[in-house]
């Protein structure tokens, strides 16, 4: 996990991560995260006043280090369609590599009440917002197709979701295969050819 | 709402659906139900020994409208792409037509825990099923690239889900909008060209 700046905090939220997606989050307590992270009842306190504030806590964390690494794969990329491309990439590997917190997220988000509702679209809106921008961007320099990019900016949204789910529910599809395969799927939905899919594709013969 | 065998149970059904999306779920008592659908407390509990056995009776019902819309409307097209395209519009118009059922399938059963959370699993897993199984036989009738038709699937469930949602939360974005936009992305990724997207639509010259 990408550190946050105060060491405390983090072990709380390491230790957190493990409880949750290991028991849930209806049969963990505070005092578990407390013994697990080896810090203190008052520590613990200090940093998230409930054991809703260290769930919130960490959906955040997790939501910035996809956006950090969002950015900084973006900024690398110099046309619109490759800068959508590597996004997609990233978004992907970041639920891979963060399969716990990811679960987290994904799954005891929902079913948690009404304020992890509101917290799951919140951050919804946010990547919506970023997916939506960048399509604008590639439209703009006249990569793609004029389309409506904000429905599109929420069907990936949606699209990613419910692969990513599906995986962390079941294993399956394995991402080896549902990367790829959703990434063709999603570019081919905004109007970019199977030739432009091709070049993209670090793996393709060229 | 397409009605049920027994006129009591769809009256029960009638009564809940209002209550359900006026006051949300929590604050709607059994006794609230029993009440709007001028029937009895031993009728209620007779066809529904629980307020969450009225909440899944509900939603089982709303995909059970959704179905027999979509097979109806399936198996009167001939070709593979078309079948494709008319159960898009299908299950788009559905979930208008019948908003406050919408409603309480994807906003309310998010939320009111793990049991909910399966059923919205089991809801979505029928109907990706569904779809894989248009989407193979469209490619089987050469209509369609060869794709992975499992992934795309799940892309458009979750494409679907996360429109009708946001629409359904926000009243954004109208389905007039939203609707052939969500439709031309959707066929794009599995590869139908624009040529054959032009004459699927309806309105477009021929």
């Amino acid at each position: 996990m990408s550190k946050s700046t105060n060491p405390t905090r983090q072990r709380i939220l390491d230790a957190a991560v493990e409880r949750f997606a290991n028991n849930g989050y209806h049969d963990t307590s505070v005092a578990d995260i407390v013994d697990d992270s080896g810090t203190s009842k008052g520590a613990v306190y200090f940093h998230f006043p409930s054991k809703q504030d260290i769930f919130l806590g960490l959906v955040d964390h997790f939501a910035t280090i996809l956006e950090d690494r969002l950015s900084e794969a973006i900024a690398q990329e110099e046309s619109g369609v490759r800068r959508v491309n590597v996004a997609l990439s990233v978004c992907l590997e970041t639920f891979a590599a963060y399969k716990k917190l990811a679960k987290i997220f994904l799954i005891q988000a929902t079913g948690l009440g009404t304020v992890f509702e509101e917290k799951r679209r919140e951050i919804h809106k946010r990547f919506i917002d970023v997916i939506q921008r960048h399509l604008d961007e590639a439209v703009q320099e006249g990569d793609l197709l004029t389309i409506d990019t904000e429905i599109a900016a929420y069907a990936w949204m949606g699209a990613i979701n419910e692969v990513v789910i599906e995986w962390v529910y079941t294993g399956h599809p394995e991402p080896a295969r549902a990367l790829p395969a959703l990434q063709n799927i999603l570019l081919r939905s905004i109007g970019v050819s199977e030739e432009q899919i091709q070049q993209l594709d670090p793996n393709a013969n060229k």
